[in-house]
């Protein structure tokens, strides 16, 4: 990610101290640009349950490096803190997979002697962090095909994606899922427009979404969660491209809630509808996604209350409704595979079925019993 | 509207003084419960501008009495500047048919002899108000049928009716569109829970519908606009009831941007979804609802800026993306005649079809050619 002429990744070891894990501070963005060291489990824990840091991809990292500073806190000495420490990163939230399979990468990683634990813990929290970097890029590429073939029958008009949250560099290591092939696509000088959901209640679209798209010099409009039908019934979107933060092994995927309103309103009007993430997203041990997927449900004060800047320039929190007013946060929605054109990976874009998912993850399909 | 024990209409005429309208400006709730006064033409132009009163009902009806204060203005002499002060209301908000509505019907009043042109527009504007009134009343008792269906299938449980933007109450001069078979629901001790949309971007689910709701004494939960879908997709709305702004002649109905989304949600998950408005919303002009309403283009900025309450308890205003981000704001969605259940009017419930339209309103049939 380029930010003011250095390059940044989400997460990183400090170069100079490797006791030290910095992260840029999401909840600042996009009003000021901090960068947030972590110097222990619980910190790392901290940023993940207060969205510090977000995103599937992201949230693995972050849980990878936390449970490096889980060793260097633990020492090279009994496994069971580490397992604990494990198992309170897994339910710091709860819907996003990738959390749970890079503690789980982490934990078979140092469940060996303890002697090296820490060189262990730092080299695969390294190797996480590095291969989601480098799906992201490739699912980049693999989406590019279709920005490409949109941009064919735009004949040198822009080509409009619409994304809904972030699943862009930020939500990941570096890169992004939804908004990498959008970056490729720039790379190449081809045109694109983002249309950008501000994604409420946290408003990810509005602060995070549009920040980076800003950065990175492609052209876009935020855009309120309801307008998305509308632009679709008017022909004003190409191509929908969202993240996941959960798939199942038929294609059913989790993600930001409001995923499976835009899902439907694409098929409504003919639309291609993908969900882009790394392999890493996949839960293979679930196959129907509204019946199985954990929904995280959070503090109903996400939506009454609202930050941002106000004209004086500070920060501030307002209350949008009556004092008394009961509300209720679900974070996710899942959308059926059945309205997903297709899902894009870093092997590849494939049908959102078994079929399509094994042909190109053939070492994830069952034995036949 | 009970409000503090008081009951209220959303405008009135002062019952001192004949010369001035009172309004209750939209705008300052649901903080604060503040009556304005309209002793001018241009301010009660202003009203709808700057939507101190909104809702289709309501704007119509502002409207009416804007005629009666530009009579008053005017002098009962010349016709032409009561005809422009028409014309300049009609442009104001052009989505709504009740705007036209309301102002062609006090033309038509004022057209006759200048003499008694004060009392006529008076009467008139009187007459609108309290039609209003009624036929949202009426529509309650009507959509009243589809809640107590609902209760006898939920055996005593709360029946669960999802709504979007406003149409209570304060959309209409009384009563309500969408929600006023809640109310009649609620009259008769039938236990309803309203999930209410907050609504962006101007968040009239969170000011007005969170607030009329929480007066009147009705169960019920402010939810994200994304949410509707997953609450549908696990069985936790019974009923769809949303308001119009236009209804075309095959029942295509423009309301609030992200009605749509919403009944693609309740199709795709078999919960029905009515629209509910008095007559005076419909345009019988019309047809095709996407290729002919006008849908109105508003402020970019309602997008970027939040207002609401400090902690403080002032009233601030908030940017929630950065300071350059580029924004699109339409104001309405039209949802297509096939994904709506029927239409609740004042005189009954129809289905969104030419044929089931005038069943109910015969006189509006065009005569065979």
């Amino acid at each position: 990610m380029n930010i003011g002429g250095n390059h940044y990744r989400t997460i990183w070891l400090d170069a100079e101290d490797p006791r030290v894990v910095k992260i840029i501070n999401q909840l600042a963005l996009p009003h000021r640009f901090e960068i947030v060291e972590l110097r222990q489990f619980s910190a790392a824990l901290g940023a993940i349950r207060d969205m510090q840091v977000r995103g599937a991809g992201l949230i693995g990292a972050t849980a990878a490096w936390g449970m490096y500073l889980a060793v260097l806190e633990a020492g090279e000495g009994s496994f069971s803190p580490l397992e604990e420490a494990g198992q309170t990163f897994k339910a710091a939230r709860p819907t996003a997979s990738n959390l749970a399979w890079a503690v789980d990468r982490m934990l078979r990683v140092l469940a060996g002697p303890p002697k090296g634990r820490v060189e262990r813990a730092r080299r695969e929290a390294q190797a996480i962090s590095d291969e989601d970097a480098g799906y992201c890029r490739r699912i980049g590429l693999h989406g590019l095909r279709l920005i490409e073939q949109a941009a064919e029958r735009r004949k040198g008009e822009p080509v409009r994606v619409l994304t809904h949250c972030n699943a862009g560099a930020l939500a990941f290591v570096d890169y992004g899922s939804a908004l990498s092939p959008v970056y490729a696509a720039a790379d190449r000088g081809i045109p694109v427009h983002v249309w950008v959901d501000e994604t409420r209640p946290r408003n990810q679209g509005a602060s995070l979404t549009a920040w980076e798209l800003g950065r990175y010099g492609v052209d876009y409009d935020l855009i309120a969660d309801n307008a998305g039908g509308h632009l679709m019934q008017h022909g004003m979107v190409d191509l929908v491209i969202t993240g996941a933060d959960r798939v199942t092994s038929r294609g059913d995927a989790a993600n930001k809630i409001g995923t499976y309103l835009k899902a439907l309103a694409a098929r409504d009007n003919g639309v291609p509808f993908y969900v882009a993430f790394p392999s890493s997203t996949f839960d293979f041990s679930m196959e129907d996604g509204l019946a199985e997927i954990p929904i995280e449900e959070r503090d109903a004060d996400e939506i009454r209350r609202i930050s941002g800047k106000t004209a004086s320039g500070s920060i501030e929190t307002v209350r949008i409704c009556a004092d008394d007013t009961p509300a209720r946060n679900w974070g996710f929605d899942v959308t059926p595979a059945r309205y997903i054109t297709g899902l894009i990976t870093e092997r590849g874009i494939c049908e959102p079925s078994k079929q399509g998912i094994y042909s190109l993850y053939p070492e994830c399909e069952p034995e036949p019993k």
